[in-house]
């Protein structure tokens, strides 16, 4: 086992630009290094946010999840906390899931320590923690750096909080956009971690957004839970689902001081900038982790078309991109449609095998049930060297359509999880 | 694309000893090169059974099967036919799935070669194909060989039937087992192949056994629908379910000549043994092809207890058993029980994650959700490197359990798959 499982190679589909990350009123970050496993780099990172601020989240569904989403969703539900936040708390190392008492207890040290260096109540922290499962946290850890991130957290340092929280990612992921409330400027900022494990049904380990907006939470919450749909749960690696797949947003609310009304409701028409805008951000996030998926060299973007409805289409998307034997045939750059056919045909979903037809990278290759009588193999083939591949299946039944993103399957994927305990 | 997939590496999981395959009354074969893809080796298998051989069959699940699958379902069902079986056809090589117009149309070229030669009807043809899809396949190169196979066909061939459906296959599988009925002997022959595009419903790509117990077709087919839940349907090599899975089990009756006693139904007591003898070759051959997984090092025995039901087990199992986490660690011989509770946690059963207990090669590494206090790694890991590990799980909640076969995910792999269009 690695002492620092973090790559040093970067994964050649990482964006080549990096935005530069603005400050969110309101948000204030710091990151230490806690030594909870790793060696030389940060892995703790400290959310600090203003009075007021209201939280959201969407996590794992499953049915084991760890201490810190379990601990996350009680406080979304607890009344005393309203909702409202006023620090996050993130370490990577070590997951704190399947730790049975010792996890819950660590959960309430943490957060316990958190909200006196804070000044704020325990039900006001958020936590999450990625990494190993099963290995006991000692929260303990946490009470030396504590204050010291207090002291420290400055405006703006969403890249250094994007850094600390990584494992296997070999890059740290952020985004952002802004959009007019009521004319005025308001700010989106988030960061997300990959890059195993990744799966439907909350496709992140981690991700956090941040907005000065002001917005209630249930109106947060909703446009959190639709924004979530085509962005990370459109999303999958290896169909692996994590224990610990959290994603939180938080509106601090501090654009109010610049005359941007408070919004209590999602259906509220002046929400939609906001809502493209923040979508947009977690759709960038959430590509950067298919990016940045364990041993990927090809990003999979897979459209499916002529479903009999948008379900149906997402399932049969989903059956292709977790399909093994697709994803290894992307890493040999071989345009297997046989194998897309195969998937098509496993999701259980209608299909026609004598309507379906299959473009690779924008090349039809099979067409009403046979190869099509156009088929090149040498264009396809040079097609299939690129970074980004499009695979296109159109079922010729309904005009239910979905889009999701994967990667290939390589043997650094396998090098990676066979000697990294995650 | 290697001219000659069939890998001269030999699963380290192979069987050490090869069973000497006996003679089934009433079954002939013989194999030929008929040049479909492979050079240098044997690629069809013809089997020839005498009048009165009662058929039965199941097959893949995928909504886009392949020709010959659809000619077999076809065909039982056909009452002319009377799932009688003169004949079975086998090609390797060519899947003819996803050929359209020009895939049924080969079939029905093939079926009617067979027919002529062999002096039977069409619908007493069976057939199957294994290899590429979507290439159309020339069933006129069936015309030179077939007069020649029923000239050559003879008693017991089944070893080299076994090698002639090969495709990444490293080993040929065959099994045999006797049973009484009405105290005389039958004998029950199989054989099979995997090895890629191995999941439930219908685990194997093409397995085919024969006997000659005067079963009828409608006993015959519920026996063979009762043995395949708990055998080929229990294994799992990457969760893709071929186009062209087929399992066909053909009674020849021959033994009636001996006073062995007709069976019409699958509920005669006298047929325990018999069913008994059919589930163990069953077993052996899909045992076999767990053992022959592409690119397996190591076979995985999922053991499932305690779940609230036998279904909730199988789903729990296969969630584990499809997982690339869990069979990457067991790659890379780590006992990563934090990834097997990710699999429990994500296949949507009942589970609670406090009663969870988990075993790795006997050894308890978890306990009611949490490491075992007794957790000795040293110890677990030494384990870990024998060529058959056993995972088990209790879930602490009902009186549910299962069993599935999968091996591990490796490189090697990822390579095969990489590298051949299958």
């Amino acid at each position: 086992m690695p002492e620092n499982p973090v790559s040093t190679a970067i994964s050649p589909l990482a964006p080549t630009a990096v935005p530069t990350m603005p400050a969110i009123d309101g948000v204030r970050l710091a990151t230490a290094a806690a030594g909870i496993r790793y060696k030389n780099r940060t892995d703790v990172l400290l959310v600090l946010m203003d009075e007021g601020t209201a939280a959201a989240g969407v996590f794992t569904r499953s049915k084991c999840p760890s201490a810190p989403v379990e601990w996350c969703r009680k406080m979304l539900k607890d009344k005393a906390g309203s909702r409202s936040a006023r620090a996050l708390v993130v370490n990577s190392g070590n997951a704190n899931a399947f730790t049975g008492k010792n996890g819950r207890d660590a959960t309430r040290l943490t957060a316990a320590i958190a909200a006196d260096a804070a000044d704020c109540r325990t039900a006001q922290v958020f936590l999450a923690s990625t990494g190993v499962i099963g290995e006991p946290l000692d929260a303990r850890k946490f009470t030396g750096v504590m204050d010291d991130l207090v002291a420290r957290a400055a405006p703006g340092a969403f890249l250094d909080a994007a850094k600390a929280i990584m494992t296997t990612d070999t890059f740290p992921k952020v985004a952002t956009a802004t959009a007019r409330i009521g004319g005025k400027t308001v700010t989106v900022a988030g960061i997300a971690k990959g890059a195993g494990m990744i799966a439907p049904d909350m496709a992140t380990m981690l991700s956090f957004v941040f907005t000065d907006a002001p917005i209630a939470a249930p109106a947060l919450q909703k446009v959190l839970s639709e924004a979530v749909t085509d962005t990370f749960n459109a999303v999958t690696i290896d169909g692996d689902t994590s224990t610990s797949d959290t994603l939180m947003a938080f509106a601090t609310g501090a654009a109010a001081a610049r005359g941007v009304p408070k919004i209590a409701r999602a259906s509220d028409p002046r929400l939609a900038g906001f809502r493209k805008a923040f979508t947009a951000v977690l759709a960038d996030l959430s590509e950067q982790v298919a990016r940045d998926g364990e041993g990927a060299r090809k990003l999979v973007e897979i459209l499916v078309t002529g479903a009999v409805s948008k379900v149906s289409a997402r399932r049969i998307a989903m059956s292709i991109g977790n399909s093994p034997l697709v994803k290894t045939a992307i890493a040999g750059e071989d345009a297997n449609w046989g194998r897309v056919v195969m998937a098509v045909g496993k999701a259980g979903e209608p299909a026609d095998r004598d309507r379906l037809s299959i473009w690779f990278g924008g090349i039809r290759v099979a067409h009403k049930g046979a190869r099509d009588k156009t088929y090149d193999e040498a264009k396809v083939a040079a097609r299939m060297k690129e970074p980004k591949i499009t695979l296109k299946v159109d079922l010729g039944l309904g005009r239910g359509s979905d889009r999701v993103l994967t990667c290939d399957l390589t043997k650094e994927y396998v090098a990676i999880n066979g000697d990294y305990r995650s």
